[in-house]
């Protein structure tokens, strides 16, 4: 696995993600583990969260919410399956590339491959690019890999740039997404076993992400809400999943600002246990950006 | 377009749907719209909702929700974006169908196609049967239309059991869903211009869902739901949505018991109406199940 880091560097933590080399996940490690983390490329979510439960791995990078095409469901119902904790989160800003071989110009490109996700987040060039057809592929970093690996002549691939050196392909043209206010929220993931993070050396801002049932009954999640507006602690976001077994009722997922070791926090989360029938701290860590 | 319905029965209403003759849609779209209905097939949601809008169709039956999967969001977006009202739901249960063409005996079938999310729902069956592949396909009806077509003797799909006499084809394998709990709720949507519906025959409790957005202050979904609570106004359910152009703010959807003909519902609307930046009613009607 050195490969991936120079040799003046000890290799750090080996942090597993889903996806090719050169995914935005892979930028995501190196911003969540530092610059010497050993990224673990994997096919699937599930297997990234089994590779840090059966402790293949340090640690996982994952995407949890994109702000144009919202949560990324699939995440949040493992973390609800698999006893890991939130340590730490991320802002990633999706910068889509047109990617091609060398010697490949703009000129020949008759197709591109990406995910759909991606393609559908560059409408303006296909829009502005009759000639070029969208063609769907299961992951960015994966269409570099292939259009590189066939030796495609008249093919291009949208993904990240650091895609293009590790495949050795060559960006043709930067920034063709269509709305630059695309971030990806990503968290690191360690299991609850592992000793807690280093604590940064200013002062920062908590956040903590917990998961909860309401009692079926009305007002139940007004009420769940009430233990934090009356102690004045914003909440971020909330999700709602549906609960295996009960049609019609939902997990809900919420974070909000402020750390079980002060006290409104604390307290916020003992009147929720009152009022909950199941409620899971997911994790603590420094609020990003 | 007469072939759906039998000479005897007067032709009803164009009702758009996503997927191909024998979706799980399909029957949507006749608990909707009433066993005359002429069901019209659409390749993406897109398109069901323009051809509402452009009158090609006078309603669209889409699913909004699954007890297993989840919402689907992108039928969230769509409303948002078209001047379409929600006029009707009904639950339809999703059992799971395996099914061949004439001929093919369980014993010769090597690989089964359908929709990831039916493969997904059926993995007990996968199991008990290792020597059989999950073959993704776009559809689950267009996969049982596709093994009739290709004419394959060695593949099965996995559709709804009125995908089975719309193909020619034999249901081999009845309800072969891992989870019995598997309902998909469907919206009846019509252009706001349409004339409201026929009230029913016989009381009912009507349901309201709403999309708003928050003025970005600690509290403020905590107050929005409040104006529900404080009337003892029952709410089923709330979804969160990206808000573009606004990262880490988020739109809610959310699904509560009343109508605006009464106090208490348009009380709640228009103390909401203070509370919110925007705020649009996608639709009133009667509460399914």
């Amino acid at each position: 696995m050195k490969e991936t880091v120079t040799d003046a560097v000890e290799p750090g933590p080996r942090i597993a993600f889903q996806g090719e080399l050169g995914a935005f996940s892979q930028i995501a490690t190196y911003q969540l583990a530092g610059d010497n983390a050993i990224p673990v490329p994997l096919p699937t979510f599930h297997q990234v969260f089994e590779a840090v439960a059966n402790g293949t791995c340090a640690a996982a990078a994952i995407p949890i919410e994109n702000t144009l095409h919202g949560s990324i469901h699939e995440n949040y119902d493992h973390l609800l399956k698999f006893d890991l904790g939130i340590r730490a989160e991320t802002f990633v800003r999706i910068v889509h590339n047109l990617i091609a071989p060398p010697g490949v110009r703009f000129a020949d490109i008759t197709r591109v491959f990406s995910h759909p996700v991606a393609l559908a987040q560059c409408l303006h060039f296909f829009e502005e690019n009759p000639g070029i057809r969208k063609t769907i592929h299961y992951d960015t970093a994966g269409s570099v890999k292939m259009i590189m690996e066939e030796g495609l002549k008249d093919a291009g691939a949208i993904a990240s740039a650091a895609a293009a050196p590790i495949y050795g392909a060559e960006i043709l043209k930067k920034s063709i997404e269509d709305d630059r206010q695309n971030f990806t929220r990503f968290f690191l993931l360690r299991p609850n076993s592992a000793p807690p993070e280093t604590p940064p050396d200013r002062p920062v801002k908590y956040k903590t992400t917990i998961v909860f049932t309401v009692k079926n009954v009305p007002g139940a999640l007004f009420r769940c809400l009430s233990a934090l507006a009356l102690r004045d602690i914003d909440m971020n976001k909330i999700e709602s999943r549906p609960l295996r077994g009960k049609p019609w009722e939902y997990l809900f997922y919420l974070d909000f600002i402020g750390s079980p070791d002060e006290a409104p926090a604390r307290n916020a989360l003992g009147h929720l246990r009152e009022m909950t029938d199941m409620l899971r701290v997911l994790g603590t860590y420094p609020a990003a950006g």
